[in-house]
């Protein structure tokens, strides 16, 4: 099995609704480091699972809905809290829509690290 | 499949007891930098997987039992050379016993680094 | 020369003013990784410069007057973009007014990281 | 399941053929800092998966038939693209044929990272 | 004294000559991870000391001047090794060409990682 | 001004005395990453500040005179807190004695990271 990651990052706003959140239930913030990895059982005719500027590409795209916003005033996540495991979901779903041309990939994880200490993940077939 | 890992870390003394240890048979030391990663299929209600905090926590508890210790006295490891996988089972199965009420969560990996080099993990089910 | 470096992290919201800025102009957050260096020419009595554990203490203490917040509401920042180096200063000049007990240090790095693409420090005396 | 991995380096020269590649189609190189991870469900006598030192060692050695070489001129990858998958199969695979003696693992995975933003794996049984 | 820091990467061949280089003396080729650090006393107007948008898009400019490319071809370095300090220097004489206009800037440090154990700098005025 | 870094590390055990330390007054251990730097204003005949392989073996001796010990037992560190501060001064002093031949470098920072949160360094004139 070939797996290709790649990294971009975001920077957003939000609040979190729920007594388990503490002080995040606060308007504050975060920079998602984001990796994307995509995995496959054979390369195709390059000699690559596919091809990493259009990866990048396709991740700085997906990412470019969401960064320099307020996530508590997007409609896509109204009723949601915009957690790390509901955002790595989030980027992981939309890149798999965008990903059928992007090689022999079966399996997506999209990794969100929000701090040196702590980050989440959402893996799913492609 | 979600997952969340939150990072901590402990300093210990210890010694190995076999040739294949080389120097490492001498009483020596090492900082574990620890990685526990908690999966499962499904989000609780408030958009998580588990909290975050309530994760640091458990995991900053588990390795305070170890931590700041010489491992060659410590009776849970009588008979037993605590190598980084020992180490990394211990500490998986330490938190798997007290994990219960964080989420749900089926599956658990903890992963010591020992430096930048070289690191161990250990994956069993919760 | 000794220097002593801890690491700790916030999470705010803010925006920026002024076109140079562009997205960023509207309210998004950053996750900013604190390192902070207290640098002295001399050991203490207890061979350290400092007690780790207590600059530790005191940065966790600093940031938890910003994190979990968004700065646009904080009166200390009216008038002023919170911009990576802003902010750098800010957390510098509130470690310095009580790093007096610390121990012989003379000089003081912060430095911010908003990504893995960019960081920014502000360097003052003690 | 426990797994161990250790971390070397290979600096490498080489080209790309395909106009997926642009500008990487020209002569160019690429520093591969290189993670093998074993993996076995049990640990040998000693209480190891395998001796760090052992595995460090035979690491370097595939690795350094590679190292300080323009890869295009190696026989060995005659008609084929040295992408960072292809390059993972065959350090893994090189490190399968060799790793017989180290200890009780059964899965391998090889990871080289070409820079902070990519990085590609393969991994297979052992 | 503030500081600002931006990352990019550049992936080239090369060769070196003098005995001192050992296999290195060999085509080979290299992945820079490339740091440049802009330093000044004061903020600008709008509370930055430089714009990190503008930084990077010219720290990417100067390195797509040499990446992707076999060095030994290149006449800016004929007669000369393209060590990692002979890189850096360049690096960064080229960026203090064309910074000028980024802000009150008065030194600058551009740092090559050319693997996970060694890196290379040269610091100069702007 | 030019600067180069190489990078290893050390497994110790050690105690320290007085009350400041805590827990830390028990024997216990640590994995020191040890970076040395070394600077100077110009490169030798070769375009380079030093040989890296060199610089890399001289750390590697000076920090196996250390490794896998119980600090606590070496004669060179009786009546002394073997801190961080204190072994980051160590090994650059040690360094320095040796570094003669290395090549054109004036001064030299030695860093030990003890942990993902923690880490002390020594500056000095060669």
């Amino acid at each position: 099995m070939y797996t290709v990651t790649v990294r971009d990052h975001m920077m957003i706003a939000h609040s979190f609704r729920g007594d388990v959140f503490g002080p995040a239930q606060r308007l504050h913030g975060a920079t998602y480091v984001v990796d994307a990895s995509f995995s496959g059982p054979e390369l195709g005719p390059d000699g690559i699972l596919l091809d990493i500027g259009a990866a990048t590409e396709l991740l700085h795209e997906v990412l470019g809905e969401l960064t320099y916003r307020n996530l508590d005033d997007d409609p896509a996540f109204s009723g949601t809290n915009t957690s790390t495991e509901v955002l790595a979901r989030t980027v992981a779903d939309r890149l798999a829509v965008r990903a059928t041309g992007l090689g022999p990939v079966e399996r997506l994880v999209v990794t969100l690290h929000e701090s040196h200490v702590a980050w989440a993940s959402y893996e799913r077939a492609l």
